[in-house]
This record gives structure tokens, sequence and C-alpha cells, in this order.
């Protein structure tokens, strides 16, 4: 469909940075194919009036596990042996294909409702959170948790699935995959080389936890005299692209060597707080000039899948920890969430920015909201005020997936009544 | 009016907790007057269904400067000086009462919004805020800020004009007032003893900014040998009812002071972080006892009034100092942001709980949100998952303030019309 946005003020990149100017956006089919000026022979089917709107390119979730999403509040303010093995762990014991669907559906709805059109997400349960993303009309890159020893059959199982899932989704320009080995502690050195081998061989990125806890550090220094980033290294994983999620423990050492490789950081600040992990050290990484993004991780740990309320915590949190107002700015952290995390998971020529010829994924925003007036710094108010309820319309691919509001891709009141029926059948909802 | 919420989930008081209970609320004139039970001869003459919803006390903001919020985003990312002398105090030289007036409307408009039902303000045009509050149906307690030297003139009129206030607004109900002495770098010792002795004749409580930045408890540490909470304490000011605003550099001494003094300590996370003072030693001020309540600080330092976000944070980056996922809970924060905030401002009696014989002062959300979905938790959600959008229904004093997210209580269009208007004159809008 071709699509006019009339008249919008817009974020749109000069430089390194994005600015906001007043401006018209064209779309044809799932393509931005003119800005100010419209393309030849452009007639719209659809306009969409950008009086006291802002047009942002759409948000991108770098790190989340989006099946986990109706374990939201299940589990809060404990330690972290009484949340995974106390709630969390039991729960997923029970959890089936299809809630592992409707969780993902879920997110999805939220992310969707909160201005986010791409995600990347580490699943348990395969072709569920693919299908759902396939159905909504929304953008993800997915990889299938990988966990193993050397050669033994439960990661060549779980590698084969990862690869069946690839194949089976093949057609959907929306999804793309990585190879996604969990974390240090669920995969052995061996294992990572195998990992390492595939990634070779399927020309694929890797998505891996790493550096996330103490007790991880403590562990790998244990076992392997190392810590989780020398590991990966060494086992071979950062000749390939590479998305580190977490990485809040990591070393001046270990971000000489994230750097060196060219790693992407993923940042997940409300679930490295909420599980007592701390800050990771941004400042240092940014100094460094690692490619910074951020990611939710699941709603066990956050508990919200909103976009927005990282980007305030990653420019709060560190202006407390250096005691400096001025470290992490606003441009910053939406720099992360968008053209940062598109670059990370290897789209940066698709989306990431407003660009002619990059996809027409976009959130626009309702300024007319308490929050963001008056509209003296558009770019400031993303970080600063936004909550993400002001997110009014959002196309992701040329597809309007919500208008006013209202999802036009997803049965919402399906969504809520499958995912509460879960948590009835577990027993924490009567 | 007699109001019935029906059928509602509520957060009711259960020992130093709230619970969720499924139950019906009456409200007769400004009173909640039954809670499961209706009152005798009680005919309802409006009727709210509480399916899918959640009812909770309005939260209390207990430190912000409404006045300020049409300044919203214009200074970001910048040292404190270039913050404050290079835009806020330029802005704040040009600034009528008028301005002042809709400033206050838009912070009304933004907390009622995000289920603020009373905010305490330190205010530096008379009459003005008090005049929004008055109007618009908020709750508030205000104090004009003081500044002074010994027995000068500036502070004489300054106090002269709290009382004037106080007189024009005595029949306003919900209005209160505390006396402000600004701060220990605006206000000497001296004419901190003469608030003390105002304070003692005319039975009034006290608020303050103490311990804020590094700066201010060195220079404090420099003229008076002590620290800003050491001094006010030496000035008499602790022997009435006192709320501190912010006490990030508080010591060990200090907080036993505090504590010693019942002294309620007002934190303001996303201001304390976003002008690079660090965080609060809150969980040590929770160990003594001391009364914790939350704060906004005003919109040209946070840059929103919206206390989920506060309680979000004051939740989350404790826990990341202090590398515990149990360091203050949810139901501290919640506590926090509404009885405790009651009780600093000597209005628990009154609001900060749904009661029978309170003030029905409810903030109604709409559990049917991505975000809140499926309720495993409500109170935890308010925390770690909420952003305020939510909020459905407002009722304050027992009279709707807001139904369905229409404001009806103030004229939101001229709200957004004249400050974006005052924005323009100051040069800082098109």
């Amino acid at each position: 469909m071709n699509i006019l946005v009339k008249n919008i003020l817009a974020l749109l990149p000069e430089g390194n940075n994005c600015v906001p100017k007043k401006t018209d956006l064209y779309i044809q089919g799932s393509v931005i194919t003119g800005i100010e000026n419209a393309p030849e022979g452009f007639i719209p089917e659809k306009v969409i009036d950008g009086t006291d709107r802002l047009a942002i390119p759409g948000l991108i979730n770098a790190h989340t596990h989006s099946y986990m999403t109706f374990m939201r509040n299940v589990a809060d303010d404990l330690s972290f042996m009484d949340w995974l093995f106390g709630t969390i762990d039991p729960i997923e014991q029970k959890m089936t294909n299809e809630d592992a669907y409707w969780g993902a559906n879920l997110a999805i709805l939220e992310m969707m409702k909160s201005g986010t059109t791409c995600f990347n997400d580490m699943q348990m349960n395969i072709m569920q959170t693919t299908k759902a993303v396939a159905e909504s009309g929304m953008r993800a890159v997915i990889c299938r948790g990988l966990v193993g020893s050397g050669h033994d059959e439960a990661g060549q199982i779980r590698l084969q699935e990862a690869y069946e899932e690839m194949e089976a989704f093949h057609d959907c320009d929306r999804l793309s995959f990585l190879l996604g080995p969990h974390a240090p502690y669920t995969c052995d050195e061996a294992f990572l080389h195998v990992v390492a081998e595939e990634a070779a061989k399927h020309h694929l990125g890797i998505h891996m936890h790493l550096s996330e806890s103490m007790t991880e550090l403590e562990n790998c220094q244990k076992d392997y005299g190392c810590t989780p980033i020398e590991l990966a290294r060494r086992s071979g994983l950062f000749e390939f692209p590479f998305v580190a999620a977490h990485c809040v423990q990591a070393t001046p050492d270990d971000i000489d060597i994230l750097k060196q490789y060219n790693v992407s950081v993923v940042t997940n600040p409300a679930s490295n707080m909420k599980l007592g992990n701390g800050f990771a050290p941004l400042p240092q990484m940014q100094e460094k000039g690692i490619n910074i993004c951020i990611g939710t991780d699941g709603a066990a740990s956050n508990n919200s899948l909103n976009l927005f309320h990282e980007m305030s915590l990653v420019t709060l949190i560190h202006k407390g920890t250096q005691r400096s107002p001025q470290c992490i700015s606003a441009q910053d952290a939406f720099r992360f969430a968008t053209i940062n995390g598109a670059r990370a998971l290897s789209l940066e020529d698709q989306i990431g920015s407003i660009e002619v010829g990059k996809k027409a994924d976009l959130a626009i925003l309702d300024l007319k909201n308490p929050s963001l007036w008056p509209c003296n710094n558009p770019l400031a108010a993303l970080s600063y005020s936004a909550n993400g309820g002001e997110v009014n319309t959002v196309i992701i691919d040329g597809k309007i997936t919500m208008e006013n509001r209202i999802i036009l891709t997803m049965d919402e009141e399906r969504i809520y009544y499958e995912t509460e029926k879960i948590m009835k059948r577990m027993g924490h909802l009567a």
C-alpha cells in the first residue's frame, strides 16, 4: 500500500545523531521511497496526518525471551535461587509449546504498543515465537537457545531444531536467525567450538548471554581460568557477527576484546538491577567505541518489554554511578535503541533509521500528551519523559499494525484470554 | 455524589502492606464510607464497573516544583552549571505569574493522568499553583520557597507572602501549607532560626531541600563546620514536622539524626541521577525505620512527573547499588508513594490508603493492558510493569476528575495552547 505520512516531525539521521525535521514521508510496499519529496507518480492510498505527532524509527529490542511473558510479576524481590528454582523453573517445566506461542503473542502485543518493531529473541520452543512473529506482522531475529557438552546428543538435537526452524520460516522476509549458545554455564568449551564450526558452515551470527552475574564470572574463572568473554573468544565465537547480552561483569581487558572483535553488547538495565547483578560498565564501553544496544530481557526479570523504560534507565543510572550529568545522553540512548540494534543484528541496511530505501518500520507518537508537552526537545523527551503509552501508530515493513492504539494484526482479546488461562492452569491465578 | 465502584480488585491495607481484594467501594461526598458492605441507605448516583480494573489509593508526589513544567526537556545532558545558569535561570527570569499558573496546570494534568492525587509543591510565585489546584480538583500541600539571611527584608517579604497565600486559600479543603526554607545554600543559619520561630508561632510543618549535591555538603562543612542535616537540626527546624527532599549525601550520623527527629525523607531518584548527584542511601535509611516517601522533583530535572516511573526507579536502582534482588521491594515502593507520603505531609488520617473514613482519592487502572497482563501480582506490577498510562479513572476528594482518560475538571487543550505559547515567547520553540 502507498502511505503518505503528512506534515510530521520526524527524527532523521544527521551524522552520528538524529535531528527533528517537519517533513512528509512516502511509503511504497515495504519501503520508504521518499522523504520531503514525493517519488515520481506517487499516489497515496492512505494518508496519515502528522500534526502534533513525532515519527521515529521503530525501536529494536536487542535481547528478550518473549515466550516468558505470561510469567510477568510472578516472582519478584526474591533471591536469584528462589526466583529461578522456586518459581520460574517449575512453571517452565509445565509449559507447553502452545503456552510459548501465546507468551510470544503477548510479548509482541506489548512491544508493538510501545513502539518496538523488531526484537531479538532467544527461545526454547521452536516454531512458536516465529509463528507469532510471522502472523503478527512483527519483525524479529530468532535463535533457539542451545545447551550442550562437546558433541553430546542434547546439543546436536537443539542445533538440528534450529536449522529446522530456519528452513520452515525461510520465506518470511521479516524473520532472520542467529545461533544461540545459551551461556558459559550451560554450554561447555567443547560445545562452543562446535557452535563456532556450525556458524562458519551456515554463515550465521551468534547471540549469547555473557558475563551477566558475579557467580557466572567466578565459576568460569574456576572452570576455565578465564572470564566468560575470554572463553567465548578462545572458542572462536567472536569470528562471527556476535551479539553479547549483558556483559555486566566485563573487565577492562574484556572490553578491549569486545572492541577488537567488533562484538555488539546488549545492555539490559532493568533486568541487571532487578536480579542484583549491578550496572554494566557502559561508559567504559562507550569510550572504546563498542556498538552498544538495548534489550529488555524477559518479562520474568524486568517486568516489562517497554524500550522507552530501558532508554530512560540507560540515560539515568550511569549518570548516577559516574556522578556526571553528561554521561550517556538521550542521543546515545536513542542510537542504542535504533541504529545500533540494527547493526548488531546485521540489519543496518534495512532498519534502524528513517531513510529512503530502508524498510518502513516506524513508530508515530502523539505529542499532545502532558508527558511530551511542550515539545522543547523531542529527542530528549523520548528518554526522559515518554513512557511508551504515547505511541499512537506503528508501521512495520510498510504495513500499519497499530492505528490510534488499536492493534490491527493481532486478536488482542484472545491473547489476554489465552495467557490468563495458562497462569490459571499453573495455579498462579484463581 | 454517591459513587459505587463495583466488583473491583482493590489494594487494601493489611498490617504494613497492601493486599489485593475483589470488593465494592462506596463513596459519599468526599469520603469512602464503605468497603465490601454498603453503608445503610446508600443509593448510588454513579456506578463504575470494576471488571478487569485495579483500584489503588491515589499516589502522593512528595516533592515537586509544578510551575517549571513548561521547561520539560529544555536543557539535558549538561553540566549542572550550564543547566542552571545557561538555560533554567534565564527562563525563570523572564517568567510571569501567569506562566507559573499554566506550568502548574500542565503539571497537574500530567500527575492526574498518571494516578497522582496529591502533591507537595515548593513554588516561587504565590497564588498561582494554589489557584490551579483549587480549580482543578487536585489535592496539594504548598510552600512558598523562602530565601533569606538573618532578619533581612527578602526573607521577611517571602514569609509575609506565604501567610497571605495561606489566608487567601483558607477555605479550600484540598489545600494545606508548609513553610519552605529553600536550602542551606540559599538560607543562612540565622534565617533558619527565624523560620523555626515562625513554624512554632503558626503551628506549621517545614519542607526543605537537604543534602542534595556534594557541592552543597562541602560548602556547608566549610561555612558551618557541619552537614546540611546537622545545620537544620541545630537551627531548631527538626522540632516541627519536617519533610526533607533528597538527602542523597546523608552520612550515617545524619541518618541517625533524621530518625531521632522523625524527619520524613523524600527520595527523587530520577532527578538525583539526572543531575549527577548519585543514589540516596535509601537501604540504610530504611533499616533505621525512617519514613521514606517519593517525589519527582521539577520537570526541568526529571523530566516527567510520573510516580510510576519513580516507583520503578526506587525498586531497581538500589538492587543495583547493593547487588541484592531483595533490596527495596515493590511493597516498599508502594508504601513510599502512598501512606508514607501522607504521613510526611501530616495527612495520614485523610489519605494514603483505601479505608473507610478516609478521603476518596483513588486511581483506577485498566488491567487489560499488555504491560499489566496476566495479573499475577498487581502490587508488583505497579512498580515493575506499569508506566502510568494504564490509569483510566481518577477520583479526588470524592469527585471524578478523570474518566476513561478524559480529564473532566481542566481544559486540556487550553493548557497545551498556553504552555506552548510560553516557550515560543521564550524563544525556545518556533
